[in-house]
């Protein structure tokens, strides 16, 4: 429904406005101009009546409020059209807020790197950046670098810092509520690291932080494959299993931060060791890693997922098999999640959803062979959805400015 | 918190309110008085201050509908004090929906027998019922026979059946939120039956309905171990594997009724065969069904579940190995379920449960070794806690009733 697009245009205009900051991050109010304000930060672009439903209000109380707020500002008409708004007749007029009412950050703290990106609340991204780090860099280092990184962008690109309205962190490890980076052995470095006492004192600013693969849904939620879903799983395929729940609309985090850790579900007591410390882990059968090393091996230089979905598209043996093999782990794990949730709907995501029907169609066929409940079996209505996401690349980015659009996952 | 007796004495003075049906079922308002009656039928029994602080009302306000709901005998102080009302000083004075003002019934339909139980609206069993059935029993012929074990109940108790509010069903398999029972093969004769449509033309009541394990977690909820959690998970270990889960005091059904289907995880896709017609299911391995059938082997003789737990008591090597090992794969599928969902508590429930520590101290011990987040690493509020369920033998049958006390499960 909404949209997120890149553009390279230099913000000469910004706005600043506290009030919006007021409204969004420190003290959110019930008055009918906060809630219209909330509502299009966290979805985008949308039409007034819209508006109307989704936050309740009488359509003539949204009427006056964005009268107030269109005089002042702060929600402007969208030429970007909303996809609900097509049809017959003169499409809706679609609002969004003032791209120079605020911007945020989104950072990814990625194995040997760290990337950056800012957006404004009208969803658009106006510029990203990746900062090299090496393997095992330390907290602090990275907390510096992105101190840097955000005042450089906000430089070149002529935007006040004044207008950043928070940042978001995607962490590759499960994140407890309080910001602590729980199992040392998945990051080492970060692990008993509290995000906010790292990135709060430096950054100086609000900080939201969770896990890789939630961040990856809330891309899914607000640009990609879930639009309109309250209820979904997230299944990521990569050099890594990982994956997400979302019920409601908000993102099942567990105790410790443990929910979703699709990939660690042992499926062989007896099996390899895991990166985790425990054996037989799903990730080591369900992701991309082993393939890749096996695939390599036989045309002996080192291949690409990228590569090897081209391969199989032009019909290579070994390279349909390999994925076919991983499908098959990867449907016999969700239907295994499906007899603990039974969601309504599955997205596939991670760089081996690329790959389409040729991952879809076996993991599908394995995933009715392991579930409870056969799709035959029920109503249309009944079944659980598979589909591939939108978002692969850069899902987790995304998802972490999408984190401070939903005021989702702030540290207190 | 609340209390669930048995009593015998005979019902006499039965006032036929017709208001309270019309609150609790037909067109629950938002009135204080709605909302108090509606607390007390889920609760039990609640002081004023309880009251006050779970509707959110002002006190002044509860006390005002309080006094009218007391003159209008719908409320009464109850004789049993509260377990929070303990303390030093006088204990506050309690409250209890009259149990003259209303009655429910509860049906579990077993393998082949079907149990009836009558409870008032303060929480108090009135008489339970038995009713041989034979396998394979028809819906028609079940229907019929519950129409007349509920008039039998309601005449030897001097109950008027115009106090009835609600009849709830327990069901040994998956049930859809419209009622439809999924999944052939676990209850041949009820694959596909609509359970309000089977039951409501015979017994003219409101039909509530829920999956056996589903049942039993509310049973858990309003009378057992997880009184005031509102996130756990129930998993049952018995002749076969059951499961529930509980979010936000609310049953997570999935979309087809297939949530917490535990028993039915694949954890060995070539193994044996399993009635839902996959292989490998947990249920085979985490259940007590073989361990019996080996035990008897043994001693040349058919043995139970309860002289199992005593000949372990007594220090049986080998009813304590096969506890144990049943106990080995529990916790390997609660370590799987923990790194789906992450959930603060689980309760055991079953049969089984009735052993203990001798069940407990092992299952901790492979829940520890197979799931992600060990306990050692995190603080201990933090950490998934592992406790037996109160409600063992008659739990669905107790969350038939439940269903129709919370409202839950009503099928429209």
């Amino acid at each position: 429904m909404t949209y997120l697009s890149y553009q390279s245009t230099s913000f000469a205009l910004i706005m600043n406005k506290p009030s919006l900051r007021n409204w969004l991050i420190d003290k959110p109010s019930a008055s009918p101009e906060s809630l219209i304000v909330r509502c299009l930060r966290e979805r985008g672009v949308l039409s007034a009546s819209q508006i109307t439903r989704i936050t309740g209000l009488a359509r003539s109380t949204v009427s006056t409020a964005l009268n107030g707020l269109r005089k002042s500002g702060m929600v402007i008409e969208s030429s970007a059209h909303h996809d609900g708004a097509r049809g017959i007749g003169r499409p809706a007029a679609t609002l969004t807020l003032n791209p120079a009412a605020g911007t945020c950050v989104g950072i990814h703290l990625g194995l040997d790197e760290m990337r950056c990106v800012v957006a404004d609340v009208s969803h658009s991204v106006i510029t990203e950046q990746t900062i090299p780090m090496g393997l095992d860099y330390q907290p602090q280092q990275a907390a510096q670098l992105a101190r840097s990184a955000i005042a450089q962008c906000y430089e070149e690109n002529g935007l006040p810092m004044a207008g950043l309205l928070g940042v978001g962190v995607s962490v590759s490890g499960p994140v407890s509520r309080e910001g602590v980076v729980q199992r040392a052995s998945i990051v080492p470095t970060w692990a008993g690291v509290n995000i906010r006492d790292v990135f709060g004192p430096v950054l100086e600013q609000p900080i939201f932080a969770d896990n890789e693969s939630n961040c990856s849904a809330i891309a899914e939620l607000m640009w990609g494959a879930a639009v309109g879903q309250d209820d979904f799983v997230l299944f990521k395929i990569d050099l890594g299993v990982g994956g997400a729940i979302v019920q409601h609309g908000r993102l099942v985090t567990g105790i410790a931060g443990g929910a979703g850790e699709f990939g660690h579900i042992s499926i062989d007591p007896g099996g390899d060791l895991c990166r985790c410390g425990n054996r037989g882990c799903l990730e080591l059968y369900a992701s991309f890693a082993r393939p890749l090393e096996q695939i390599s091996r036989i045309v002996r230089r080192p291949v690409t997922m990228d590569e090897v979905i081209m391969m199989a598209e032009q019909g290579d043996v070994g390279a349909l098999r390999m994925i076919e093999d991983t499908a098959e782990f990867a449907g016999r794990g969700l239907g295994l999640i499906s007899s603990v949730i039974n969601p309504p709907l599955i997205i596939i995501g991670g760089r081996m959803a690329l790959a389409g029907d040729i991952l879809l169609a076996p993991l599908i066929a394995s995933y009715e062979r392991h579930t409870l409940i056969k799709s035959r079996d029920i109503a249309p209505a009944l079944r659980t959805r598979i589909i591939v996401g939108k978002h692969t690349e850069n899902d987790a980015l995304l998802g972490a400015v999408g984190l401070v659009l939903r005021h989702n996952s702030r540290l207190q």
